[in-house]
């Protein structure tokens, strides 16, 4: 199992993404090549330990901006540590990539050079999100901001196949996140999603609210990219601010000091659960190759973790299922999941 | 200061609007007429402490159910509790009225009858969310599935209007909700909303993330209804999901509980923080009246704050600041809040 690693694109610097990666060579015994500056990759492996023979370093010159455009990045920077990194997973040399850079230009990147999976026109994120059952697959996390039904029609498949093959379900109950069960409720693009899922081969259990999401009642949440993202990130910033104030609250007495002291356990599991870091990265659904994406600010640790769940996606032979899926559903629904009338042409192309 | 409330709409059948309006009638001083049927509105009220010269009871004998649509509600059902009772206000019978029923049905009811404020086109729904510092106000949390641009502008006047009576901000800051600060980022709706806001004579700080609205970064956040429900939800879903969880990690051991019982004072206040029955209902801004809109499973407490909100609303002359903001912002963008292009058109009219 070989990974490669774009160490340049992170808001935190190289630092993280290189020594996160030999922490996932030693800890996972997979390979990983670490590619950007191959200066600055070694300085911060210098007195590292790790796995010598597990670790390899491949230069790039470039790096992608967080405020490049998407475009410009695969055009214009031949030479970055991301394009780089996936090129590895298309000329063979890794079984997959990660990335903490610009998400846009990660995923054009990624769909450029290693191309769809057949009946998946647009790559998504999906994302594990805590709920009161077993973890919910999230997706679009925020790769597709503007979405046609039929995109979204591709994620529940997508979805479907990660939760039976990474969470191990039988049957996957696949939500599509609006604002009311009722058929009727939704905007203009749930409704016509929920029309065709409710004609698909899946265990589609309807229309499915915020509150769904944590309550345990679904497995996969569809969504497009722009709220996908925003959910995922009103979730994190409402964990925070529960914790900040849990914290202040349990600090304002002599009493609740020492109750906190007692329940510590309790709270550090409360963190782990919730912490992102523990999770790693999304992965990037949709490409014929593993990629997966990190939180521009990640730690050493999620960055091992992101490693952890390349290697998974590869394992569990994530990407052949989806193929399987799509072949099997859009087969069985007669095209189901292309164009459904003049209006959905789709002005990106 | 008289309020109408329509006890007939929840989920919950009359007994918790009922006992919550005679509550704040006791607790709140203020005047309040109970919409809907009138047997069934006596038998709650039957052994009920309440000051009989405050408490009215008016007739209804129709009901709008949750999946009424919103046009055969103010059409078809003439006589049911939710239009008397904004009949009520529209009479000047009431100063404000409060419903737990179907919100489409009760925003346009409150349009049709009471009519909108100057310069704003649709109601929109505030709600106030706890984050690390003030609460912050959200617009729109579900009134409008499908804006155009300048609906979303007018939401963000409402918005500031509300922020400046209600939460005593003097300059309040407004933030477009989305996936990232830059100017290019966002869907085809925000970055017109961006484009226009950036000129208004407002204090908006651009386009904010969803763990924005926890972090103490913004006091107005805005988006379209779809969306703002979503997150809404999502937040209430994500409170109740981390209480759970920390209540069964809290049981774990001995030490903890005994950690647990010590802190509880704690957990109280988190409770507090985090509950909407805290809050009461959510006020609709943009008619000419005071309408407050209550979860459809509120609580008799839930209830009686939501008048208290109304009260509030009144007493503070919110729907004057609006009109006085739209006036001046408006006019002072040229018209910037009104249609910006051929492709604007509102298919809703």
């Amino acid at each position: 199992m070989r990974v490669a690693v774009d160490c340049m694109g992170g808001d935190l610097g190289p630092a993280p993404l290189v020594l996160g990666a030999a922490e996932a060579a030693s800890a996972l015994r997979c390979s990983v090549i670490l590619v950007g500056d191959e200066d600055q990759i070694r300085d911060e492996l210098e007195g590292a330990d790790y796995p010598r023979d597990r670790v390899a370093i491949q230069h790039a010159s470039e790096v992608v901006a967080m405020d490049d455009s998407p475009t410009a990045a695969v055009r214009r920077k031949r030479d970055s540590s991301m394009l780089k990194a996936v090129e590895a997973v298309r000329e063979g040399r890794a079984d997959g990539c990660i990335s903490a850079g610009n998400t846009g230009a990660f995923m054009a990147t990624a769909k450029l050079l290693l191309g769809s999976i057949k009946g998946i026109e647009r790559p998504a994120i999906a994302t594990l999100l805590p709920s009161s059952g077993q973890d919910v697959v999230l997706l679009d996390a925020g790769a597709n901001v503007d979405c046609k039904p039929r995109h979204l029609c591709q994620f529940a498949i997508m979805g479907d196949a990660f939760a039976r093959r990474v969470l191990g379900i039988a049957e996957p109950r696949v939500g599509l996140l609006g604002i009311g069960a009722e058929d009727s409720k939704g905007n203009e693009l749930t409704r016509r999603v929920h029309q065709t899922l409710s004609a698909a081969e899946l265990n589609y259990v309807g229309n499915v609210e915020g509150r769904d999401i944590f309550n345990g009642s679904v497995d996969v949440v569809v969504c497009d990219g722009f709220i996908g993202n925003i959910v995922l990130k009103s979730a994190e910033g409402l964990a925070v601010a529960v914790a900040d104030f849990l914290r202040e609250s349990l600090m304002a007495s002599l009493p609740r000091r020492l109750g906190a002291r007692l329940a510590r356990g309790a709270f550090t599991e409360y963190k782990r659960k919730l912490d992102y870091a523990e999770r790693g990265g999304a992965p990037l659904l949709g490409t014929t190759g593993v990629c997966v994406v990190c939180h521009g600010s990640s730690s050493a640790k999620a960055v091992r973790n992101a490693v952890g769940e390349a290697a998974q996606m590869l394992d569990k032979g994530v990407n052949a299922r989806i193929a399987d899926r799509v072949a099997a559903i859009a087969g069985a629904g007669g095209g189901l999941l292309r164009h459904h009338g003049a209006q959905e042409t789709d002005s990106q192309g």
